[in-house]
């Protein structure tokens, strides 16, 4: 301790939001440099390095072989795949002295793509699962949480090569299972949901989430086994129904009523139902969204949604990327679009107006809903779905509530919240179309190869780790990721404690446990205070007892302590290092 | 072999100048993703972790702490120590999202300051040393030759703290012998030199070079041991003569002379010496340059010489860095520069002209020359140093030759190329002073702290070994650094080859070495050919002799081959795999 690069600070970091962040930060393991852009010093490199160890063990186990790209990446490449412009402002871009255009690599399919398709042409060469751990880019628009989600960061990312679909599901499971046996030994909890794939395409993924209340991504699971990502949550479409006896449509005066709550309370005054009240789920709420795509093209787009739903931007942000979804606000420059009484009658891209309009898989055929009527001040009653207005789609866009039924039947829906550690993906064909990986298979017929893509946030991890283990009194690490096993306190200024304790610390690390020894002039109130912000799993406190020939070992997760025998004291640690119980009686507390 | 993901090239890359570039792209290790920018496949891969293990075990050995700093880094301190503006197109540079200006990090000297800056603060905090395995950028206008001069490549730069510079002395010590210890081990002949310390700063630089005929740093040695770059060599100056016996400057008529040799051959018939005939040595050329500085500013320089001697524009670049140097072609905008009749009369900063004028240490005090006169077919004789003209100062700008006096009296120069490998510099306080890095001395005063720098090409060396281990039929790693100890030729069809052959590979493995099985469907000769090309230390041919109960163990490098009987080949290949010499008397060639 005297010699290592680290100081713990009193205070916490000013723009601290989450536990891993400042705890990090005040044990000296992390420094920012910029906005999401950090530092590693000594100790969080180890636990940093002993992630990647984790994960290359796991990834070698599966035959995946470790390669290393580049990061900084020509433009060429990302043109073929689309990617260059559905990116958008969220990668970083910068030009050579000759000004040719390169980005700082957020994933690399096009690349692994490219190296493939250089170096194989034939079924007999896959199956192929190729990896790598290495530091990418992404221009967050928030960077936030410290390591969390940063700018840099380190990933590893494997990519599968498949002569068809049977084979990729085989590399896709030996993956998942990869991915759980490294989870497990990081030591967090998580869970693995169905996900959106987001901007990397193709058609199948699931996400691992560490567990975390705090954590951006919200998922639902049901009693039955049933857990994706609530972007992914696909909201069951009700049979038709028949609208024969359903009265023609009839327009209503309903003035001063902007929102379904006001709509709701006029309705059942003035045309009230004769079998119950009209609720929120009887309207049809239409929301307006401004839609900019990566080309910069920018149109509205209706959403129509039962009137006791709200619309949740990220799930539509979701159905619609690349795209970027924002709230709409220029109502005079589309007079077809009345604010608070917009109905489909005159939505459509066939419409007059030639504004898309999509609704929500509630809003069936034969579905009737009371919705404006696109006049001030005016709704419409039993419009119906299928005779009075066609949408021009359904989308996934309402808010999904706890209680919502899962749509495998496996019960009701929870919400949970989690950090995205894990995403496995199949790409199916979509980059080895753009780019033209072929090989011919064993009629001699070229085929495009199946692929899928698979993330782990190997620094991402060092915090989430951190986030589900740290206490009101700082880090705690599990043993497989500690930067030392033991962390040995000399308390007092007693020579033969300090001669001891330096001799305990040579025998720890000859019998292969990694020690970090407090010899510092420090007193011992400061030194039990840095011990648990540091967080190794083990603590020897070498005190007050030493005269009487004993030491207090102190586990830091459980706070357990026990005083041993100095003659015991070296079995005693190693058995605590290793995670075995002790061996001897507590004498202590 | 059958599922690595390798494919030998047949075909030199088109753009091939060295050897490792040629051989390290045919056997599959990198593979070029842009100009200067290469992919790590599986087998290079490990050759680079192992270069990587290396530095790190021998950095850790002095007690130098692993840390791991950002790639991309934020503008601000770079412009706070002038390397912003210093490093001209050098440097990547580029913009977030918000506009803000970043670089990606050609080396750390700033971020390791104001981390130390951050976190320490008292001289019982040093001496410290920090060091990291990190991708780094340049942006080179030429990258040339694969991995040796790329624009993305792996370093590890360390960098020392100091109190003062007697404690600096012995951390530059630890680091200049722990680069010895890994070249040492890396297994390749170099050089440590003295050097200029480039747009580094600081006073004092050596530098490690790999020999290698086709390098591009040019360096000298003397018998008595004194080894520089050619840019570092110091030329030594004269002592000042005596002129009062040299006649008054005269000016003559030399009509087409534009060149030294027409000159000599002119005042040999015009003018003739009584004692010996002129040679070039006597005439004092002056070479135009134009100089811009990282501002944007340009402005002629004018160096005087010997005419028998060139101007080396490397040697003038290093003197003049951060400033660049081009050949000058404006004369028309300099009426003052007579083109091919220079002569220092009109030249000076404070003369009419304004232009600077340096010379070459040899022009000193008391020298005579015959030079420009300033005027078309004109030169002026018997000009005297000092009595006639004065330079602005001194400058090291002639070509160094083979046969030069060492500047330390050790005996004459012979020249050699090498690799730049590594550069241990002293930084001083030129990074701590523009960064503030002051700690509190014994007495509670502020001092600066005293740094140093120091780098090492981690991707480069795996090039330079390869240039100097490869031979006209592939690569051929030393041992430490080779992807597998030993590769398994499986040569013909027969399957008791194969199933013995590989039971061989699982106890190599278990024996702890490792192993590299050929087990593809492939010809005999194929198979060898790859062997070579791929330069696994030791190959193992499983072939003709199985029958008779014997397989042929071959040594890489040197060729040798010898048959070893089945039951003691698992120990022969293990000693063999280690490096020592086989147990039995060989039988074959």
């Amino acid at each position: 301790m005297s010699q290592l690069f680290v100081r713990t600070l009193r205070e916490d970091p000013a723009d601290a939001e989450v536990p891993s962040h400042t705890w990090l930060v005040r044990a000296g393991y992390i420094r920012r440099a910029a906005p999401g852009i950090y530092s590693w010093l000594p100790l969080g490199l180890k636990v940093l390095q002993n992630v990647e160890r984790i994960v290359r063990e796991e990834m070698d186990a599966i035959g995946a072989q470790e390669v290393r790209f580049p990061a900084l990446l020509p433009r060429e490449p990302y043109d073929a795949s689309g990617r260059w412009t559905d990116y958008g402002p969220n990668i970083f871009r910068l030009k050579d002295r000759k000004g040719a255009d390169y980005l700082l690599g957020p994933t690399h399919e096009e690349m692994f793509t490219l190296a493939v398709k250089d170096l194989y042409s034939s079924y007999k060469d896959l199956p192929l699962a190729l990896y790598q751990v290495q530091t990418k880019y992404r221009d967050e628009p928030r960077p936030r949480a410290g390591i969390l989600r940063g700018r840099e960061f380190v990933m590893k990312d494997s990519y599968t090569f498949d002569i068809d679909v049977e084979s990729f599901r085989q590399q896709y499971a030996a993956h998942r299972a990869a991915y759980i046996r490294i989870f497990d030994r990081l030591g967090f909890d998580y869970a693995v949901v169905s996900a959106m794939s987001g901007a990397m395409g193709g058609s199948a993924s699931e996400e691992f989430l560490a567990l975390s209340e705090t954590g951006e991504d919200t998922f639902v699971r049901s009693p039955g086994g049933y857990a994706a990502n609530v972007e992914a949550v696909r909201t069951p479409r009700p049979d038709d129904l028949s609208f024969d006896d359903v009265p023609a449509a009839h327009v209503e005066d309903t003035p001063d009523t902007p929102t379904i709550a006001s709509l709701v309370a006029v309705a059942n005054e003035r045309f009230p139902r004769t079998d119950r009240s009209w609720t929120g789920a009887d309207t049809l709420k239409n929301v307006v969204l401004m839609v900019t795509q990566p080309d910069g093209k920018a149109a509205p787009l209706v959403i129509g949604l039962p009137g006791d739903r709200e619309v949740d931007l990220k799930r539509v942000q979701a159905q619609l990327e690349p795209a970027e979804v924002e709230v709409f606000d220029a109502f005079g420059d589309y007079p077809a679009l009345v604010r608070g009484y917009i109905g489909p009658q005159v939505l459509g891209e066939e419409s007059g107006s030639g504004i898309r309009y999509l609704v929500d898989p509630r809003v069936g055929v034969g579905t009737r809903w009371i919705t404006g009527a696109n006049v001030n001040g005016q709704h419409v009653v039993d419009l119906v779905c299928g005779r009075d207005f066609t949408p021009d789609g359904f989308i996934e866009a309402a808010e999904v509530r706890a209680g919502d039924p899962a749509p495998d039947g496996s019960g009701p829906l929870e919400l949970a919240r989690g950090i995205e550690m894990g995403h496995i993906f199949q790409l199916g064909t979509r980059y080895a179309d753009a780019l033209g990986l072929r090989v011919l298979d064993q009629n001699g017929k070229l085929v495009t190869v199946t692929m899928g893509s698979y993330g782990l946030g190997v620094s991402r991890a060092v915090a989430a780790v951190a986030d589900n283990t740290c206490d009101e009194k700082g880090l705690a690490w599990p043993r497989e990721l500690a930067p030392y096993l033991v962390h040995v306190v000399v308390a007092g200024k007693d020579a033969a404690a300090l001669a001891w304790a330096t001799e305990l610390a040579t025998n720890l690390d000859d019998a292969g446990v990694s020690v970090l020894l407090d010899d510092r002039k420090a007193s011992p109130g400061v030194k039990f205070a840095d011990a648990e912000v540091l967080g190794m799993p083990s603590i020897v406190v070498v005190g007050r007892g030493f005269a009487d020939g004993t030491v207090e070992l102190r586990d830091r997760r459980s706070g357990e302590r026990h005083e041993v025998g100095l003659d015991d004291a070296l079995a005693e640690v190693v058995a605590a290092a290793h995670g075995r119980p002790h061996l001897e009686v507590a004498e202590g507390s």
